[in-house]
């Protein structure tokens, strides 16, 4: 079996009780409509690699993934929340291969249907605690380490739609702006797992570094996919972060490198919004020709490795092959 | 003094330190764009209701009001959201007398801005728990309260919208969404004062039972002033509850009770975008004339009276006057 399908099996295992947990809390009460909307995006499919994070490190450190499974749940709600306000910022019509909610169902209904997935996400850390499932100080610590999470998304959200308009954003801004956008909610969502597992302060912190790492990692190799694969890998259009203009780390180091000619052909699709095939496919061969995606995937696995390192004191386990697999797989996944 | 004088007062008096209180979070970071659009309605003004009826509510039960000071910020800071996003759905441009978020840095800022605000209520709740200045339960219960009532105003947001494209929305249609829009965030207001203030369950229930009801009053009113006032006195244009084809009490009692004739002038501005000041002069005198404003008025009356009966076991106090005041001021301040 190959990384690619074991990581594949274990994440498809573990997705089930989440997702039989988030449906659950989000039974559909009046306007059926909003809870339609809100219900969309998670029913349209999403690999739920953020649940599996909480629950291999609650596993990690001798936890019971059983109580850490409303946590989980609610993780995958908050990206999810992220996503659909994230597509009507955008402007993107499609993902998971289906039409975003703002597509279907219109702008209002979509930044309300955001909203109340995001009050979903709290619910689902208070209410075990008020069922006494999770001792009281357990859940604050996990809402606190969350609603960081949280407001760093929304400044990374808002770099990210911001750099479009700036032409010299640095390699730094982008990883600025991807520790916000991307590793903040891993980092989250690593800790919450050990904060509900009982670890000790300094492994919650060792946790959160494993997954920050990861979290840049795997954004990545993210952007780098977004370039090479086709639309029905994806879920949607190839090149829309080129059209809209994002200066992903492929894009700032090309930039950085191409020649006069190289540049004019980048720019041919760098935030314009109809361009060719051709145009497309000649902007894809100077992305390589440059070594913007060399240099991103190297960046990719100094960050996987940075992971690793994080968690390499705790003692071998399955829970910790499972993590390092897990970010293993980040680097692999585009081969 | 006057009631409405003496209430604006003490509303007036009790604002500083929350309004000091909500900046103290909203520092900017980066990027500051983003705390510029989230602070905006905020520094635009507004009357602090919310605030005042947490505060109020805690000395009521003999708590300390200086321990609920960043609950009551929180509480003003989830009102600001919901605001924003509502802006946006309702495609309002001024608000307060002030341009929206949207209108004045577009819709993307404006969702991201809207959600930063709905993190940092969060943040306000846990912030004491984790410094140790709040007992952890306590905490725990008002961010379970907070929650309730975010997803009610998702629910009566999401009510409110589909209302302009319902013939039949009834009196009880309007009261369920009011219940939701605005009496869901009142009463969280006055529980979260109870609880933070020591009170027992029965005057915690009983809290929240006077500020649902005072919720419904106050938002009868808001739609009465909305036709019957200027634009100054409002901060927004005057019926644009009309415009957007809402259905508010007086407008369900009106198109009940109006002839043809008046049907035929009311249906000329609802939900048109384009109407003359003569086709809202003429809607308004329908309003007038057929008992919608009327009857909108007795149905306020009725919930200020269910209200007021919430608290009549709690003994005499300074508090409990100012919350009566309070709630007497919503039937009061229209004439």
């Amino acid at each position: 079996m190959t990384l690619a399908e074991t990581i594949g099996r274990k994440l498809k295992e573990s997705s089930v009780k989440v997702d039989e947990y988030i449906l659950s809390i989000l039974e559909p009460r009046k306007p059926e409509v909003l809870y339609e909307a809100a219900r969309h995006l998670i029913e349209a499919g999403g690999k739920r690699l953020r649940p599996y994070l909480v629950l291999r490190s609650c596993a990690l450190v001798g936890g019971d993934p059983e109580q850490a499974l409303p946590y989980a749940a609610a993780l995958e709600v908050l990206h999810n929340f992220t996503l659909v306000h994230d597509d009507i910022m955008d402007n993107d019509d499609l993902r998971r291969g289906a039409p975003t909610v703002h597509a279907k169902w219109g702008v209002p209904m979509a930044i309300i249907g955001g909203d109340l997935l995001f009050a979903k996400v709290y619910e689902a850390m208070i209410d075990p605690a008020v069922r006494g499932e999770v001792p009281v100080e357990r859940a604050m610590a996990c809402i606190d380490r969350v609603n960081e999470a949280t407001i760093l998304l929304c400044e990374g959200q808002a770099l990210d739609s911001a750099f479009p308009n700036i032409d010299d954003v640095s390699t730094d801004d982008y990883l600025f702006m991807v520790g916000r956008k991307t590793s903040a909610l891993f980092k989250a969502c690593a800790e919450v797992g050990g904060i509900l597992g009982g670890a000790d302060p300094e492994d919650v912190r060792s946790l959160g570094e494993f997954a920050w790492n990861a979290g840049i990692a795997f954004q990545i190799v993210d952007d780098v996919l977004g370039v090479t694969t086709d639309e029905s890998t994806l879920g949607k259009p190839v090149g829309s972060d080129l059209r809209e203009g994002k200066k992903t780390l492929i894009v700032i180091k090309a930039l950085e490198n191409a020649s006069d000619e190289e540049g004019t052909t980048l720019k041919r699709v760098l935030g314009v919004h109809d361009f060719t095939e051709s145009d497309l496919e000649a902007a894809r061969e100077v992305l390589r020709s440059t070594g913007g995606i060399d240099f991103a995937m190297a960046t990719a696995e100094e960050y996987v490795r940075k992971s690793e390192e994080a968690i390499s004191t705790f003692p071998t386990s399955t829970a910790k092959k499972d993590l390092l697999d897990f970010v293993e797989y980040f680097t692999k996944r585009i081969f």
